[in-house]
């Protein structure tokens, strides 16, 4: 008799927000699940791991109710998922890590910003099959209701035909009804970037301090991008690798004088 | 008569590191110098950003000597590229963004962890030409002396030919001698992993907390990679893109039942 696949959860906004229980109760219905997860929010953490600083793992019964073993980190998703595998499974191998569901886009270049997919992508470097889950909704009582059969859906896919080697899906999910969902399109991550802005503030002693404010601004054309698919009322995955390397460029650098 | 090329530089060590200073050292031979770095090391950060938090900005005189504009921020590299783009330099345009020099590696899946090369890759993300430097030699007083002509060589370079747009260099140096320095190789990222152990200690209170240490292994038996070439008394270059799409995992992908 097949053992129950073993599901790794963890994601950036921290162990109680509404997308991880969310993301329990799905994958609970799909295998055993072990959560190790932030104690608090790292959204925005990108690929960061804590070097200078001791963690903390402390065993939770925030996920009691559901039967499933769950760990609170002071760290990174990033540190997360090593203390995950290195640390509280040891010698069992997830079949899959999943990590979300994300209060918010991951779209584009926010790939790189983004603490969930930092998880995803972290379990794919020690060549584990990892899919982040983010909704376009920041909300913190965002309603994940309408994605719940997507997500089980596409963790079911995964487990069944495993994810190819090296590499985490990045999923995002549009905002919008059930009803209005037009299907599931495999993308490429949109050339975008952000127009910052400082909002430049005085504290009560008179000295300044700012907030990074800004507009997401798209300059991909294209319509095979994840921007695109969510524009126009689809569910985006883009499958990711680590390999930053950008093969284009050798001829071009080649020719310098060095 | 052409006006003097405006190099942005940030790190993340710090602005009182020895590795930021050789670089401001040399860049100001080969243009005006701005300086927006860290206030503090923030090594291991990743692409971090600072969404739920203030920033701080400071002008400081650490550079005063090299005549030098410096400020001090208190956010990760990623915030200060985005604080020197939209905030300090305003209107001007870099025409080279340097970070670094980095002490330590940030070899092979290192670039996702590393401070240094999400400065470079923040800049590259807003279509300006940037070069991470890392120096393979952890030590707070590490000698840059031997790579001091490697460095200006390659910003010169950079400057008169530039960059493919979209386009981060990571150039590492090995900690070896001049004379040993074999020379300069153009490499793929190496795929490697960490193969992490986490010290568990016991504080005066008798909590639980962990170090994070580890080992970096290679799984990569190329000898076109960044591993290979540091490993051979080479300087490695990786042009890096942030487009983290895999490409070649959209056929099988596509044949899920979705």
């Amino acid at each position: 008799m097949k053992t129950k696949p073993l599901i790794l959860i963890s994601n950036d906004d921290g162990i109680t927000s509404k997308g991880i229980r969310t993301l329990v109760e799905l994958m609970s219905e799909l295998g055993e699940v072990v959560v190790v997860a932030p104690d608090k929010p790292q959204s925005g953490m990108g690929h960061a791991i804590t070097v200078n600083e001791s963690l903390r793992l402390y065993k939770t019964d925030v996920f009691e109710d559901l039967g499933v073993e769950a760990y609170e980190c002071s760290g990174t998703p990033a540190d997360c998922v090593k203390l995950a595998k290195h640390h509280v499974l040891k010698d069992r191998k997830p079949d899959l890590v999943v990590s979300g569901i994300n209060h918010g886009s991951n779209i584009s270049v926010n790939v790189l910003y983004s603490g969930t997919m930092s998880a995803a992508i972290e379990a794919a470097i020690e060549g584990l099959p990892a899919i982040g889950f983010s909704l376009c909704d920041y909300a913190h009582n965002a309603d994940f209701s309408h994605i719940r059969g997507y997500v089980k859906r596409i963790a079911s896919e995964a487990l069944r035909n495993g994810i190819p080697k090296y590499v985490a899906l990045n999923v995002n999910f549009p905002a919008i009804m059930q009803g209005e969902i037009k299907g599931i399109k495999i993308c490429r991550q949109a050339r975008a970037r952000w127009q910052e802005n400082f909002d430049e503030r005085k504290d009560p002693h008179g000295r300044l301090y700012y907030w990074l404010v800004g507009d997401f601004i798209n300059e991909d054309p294209g319509q095979d991008t994840d921007v695109w698919a969510l524009d126009n009322g689809y569910i985006s995955i883009v499958p990711c690798r680590f390999d930053m390397t950008c093969y284009e460029s050798f001829p071009a650098i080649s020719q310098w004088e060095l």
